[in-house]
């Protein structure tokens, strides 16, 4: 394999440009992208650009925050950066090209972990046709990742500003699977593996978000920090009232397992967890829906309370905020 | 000022989206960008691109290796940041137009540093016309700032690989400036004063780079980790050598003076030196050098060493690795 190296070396051991050279190794063999004019190793890339425009957007993963190395393995670690950056692509309407990482690290990281993450990450933005295109390391007491994704969008972007009363509420994606995955981690167990595995690689629906656009969704945004949360900011950003009908939802077995294990209601899963990064998205009344996507509720005039759930105040946690 | 806030408060204390709302206030005030078709705030921006070409670049600086708190203002460390990355694009010979920033940080970091980090940070950004357009907050045991800089070439991006025997090298902008400012505080002096200003903020010449590209030059590259080691780079890069001719640098005043309290050549802070972001480019021998551009060695024929100082090896420090 390219990219297997001797298991004791660090990234210190490699040196910044040994390191560099060993990951551009790595993401030439997996996912170089297209339209690349000037690929890594100047001092920015050059990129094609045939739409008139970009979608840009930027995420921090911190370690110990957003992932621990004992949770996930490195190739693990490295489909979810990608997947989470990819996913707000494709909560614009939009399909992701190009991608930049920064990545900070101790100097006693393993130097295959570098290599294994860079491998899952330009795995996962093969699975669209993006590619890796640059990106920087440092030192730092911990390892953080901060992922930049280019694209572009197939339609006029969808905005989180876009539902009015009238609309539906719609779903498409796994939704609670991998927060049920991270409270069986979060207790010490290792199963269901199904959430575990949604856990460490969520798989979004990276095609539903174009579909959506094509489809006349007029809200969009994906579900990264909970079902609720990002419902408050479509709900606030377009000025009306959301409400998720919990009756829409199909429980899957293995979160009702959990459930049952960990005394907790599965539907806690469902309406306040995220990193499925499932689309969430509002469609004029009238609209069939396209494929995968579910009817989860419905949008009404502003009134005292952004979200409801089944028309009332919702008491438990809606999501996850970072200070 | 719309950015004053308590100073006693941290950034726990305003919350995630607390500090972002704030931090998209200055933002706004300050520098909000041109062609921003969607700017801050949903899943993404979206920025239209009038050249048929995006040109991207990522850089980390992380808290106790690029910059320390009690070493400069964070006004500073967000000029520092905004030109780092303005300067890739200057050496491709682009201008640059928008920036995220990916933002980890304590949580008991004062609120007030990272809205003076934005000030200045967009302060930068705005001397060029660029625009601060998205990115993402998080907690971790130290500040870690990753920016990712977009842009667009005025004529062909210039490479690194571009130089050929024959050409000449020249050097645009302060060299030596910064790294005299930093020996300085290394120290705990805080003077010259001209030289701590500079290091803490860099004044690369943003104009230099679209104007060499447009002049012919065959390569180029930004000063960030040492001269010497970007000569380096060029050289390897275009499978030439290159050799820099000391005579050719006037040592300013304030570097001498170091020099002498130090007991250091103030020729190392010139030849190691980085953090100016001055520019390196090569040009046909036969063209006439842009203004502000001072003509500091010579191209060759691949040879033993990549590099050579007044036509031979180098013993001095040559610039910095991360690892």
């Amino acid at each position: 394999m390219a990219d297997a190296i001797d298991q004791d070396r660090t990234v210190a051991d490699l040196g910044e440009f040994g390191l560099i050279g060993r990951i551009n190794e790595v993401v030439t063999a997996t996912a170089p992208g297209t339209d690349v004019l000037v690929g890594p190793g100047d001092d920015a890339a050059v990129l094609r650009v045939r739409k008139g425009h970009v979608v840009v957007s930027t995420d921090v993963m911190v370690e110990g925050r957003h992932f621990r190395r004992d949770w996930a393995e490195a190739v693990d670690v490295g489909h979810r950066a990608a997947a989470q950056n990819l996913s707000d692509i494709n909560a614009m309407g939009g399909r992701a090209q190009w991608l930049t990482v920064g990545l900070a690290a101790p100097a006693d990281l393993p130097a295959q972990w570098a290599l294994d993450f860079t491998r899952g990450f330009a795995e996962e933005c093969a699975t669209v046709g993006a590619g890796l295109v640059g990106g920087d390391i440092s030192r730092a007491d911990q390892v953080m990742i901060s992922v930049t994704v280019l694209g572009a969008c197939i339609v006029s972007p969808v905005l989180r500003t876009g539902a009015v009363p009238g609309d539906v509420l719609a779903l498409c994606g796994r939704q609670g699977w991998a927060a049920g995955g991270l409270a069986v981690l979060g207790r010490g167990f290792r199963s269901p593996r199904v959430l575990v595995e949604a856990y460490r690689r969520p798989e979004p629906p990276y095609d539903a978000g174009p579909g959506a656009a094509e489809a006349g969704a007029t809200a969009m945004i994906d579900v990264s920090d909970g079902l609720l949360a990002e419902a408050r900011h479509l709900a606030e950003g377009s000025g009306v009232t959301i409400d998720v009908e919990t009756a829409a939802f199909d429980v899957p077995e293995p979160l009702v397992a959990v459930g049952q294990a960990l005394g907790a209601d599965p539907m806690q899963f469902i309406l306040g967890g995220g990193e499925d990064h499932s689309l969430l998205a509002t469609f004029p009344g009238g609209v069939a829906l396209p494929e995968g996507w579910v009817r989860i509720g419905t949008v009404g005039a502003r009134g005292e309370l952004p979200v409801t759930v089944d028309g009332g105040a919702y008491e438990g946690p809606t999501g996850w905020t970072h200070f």
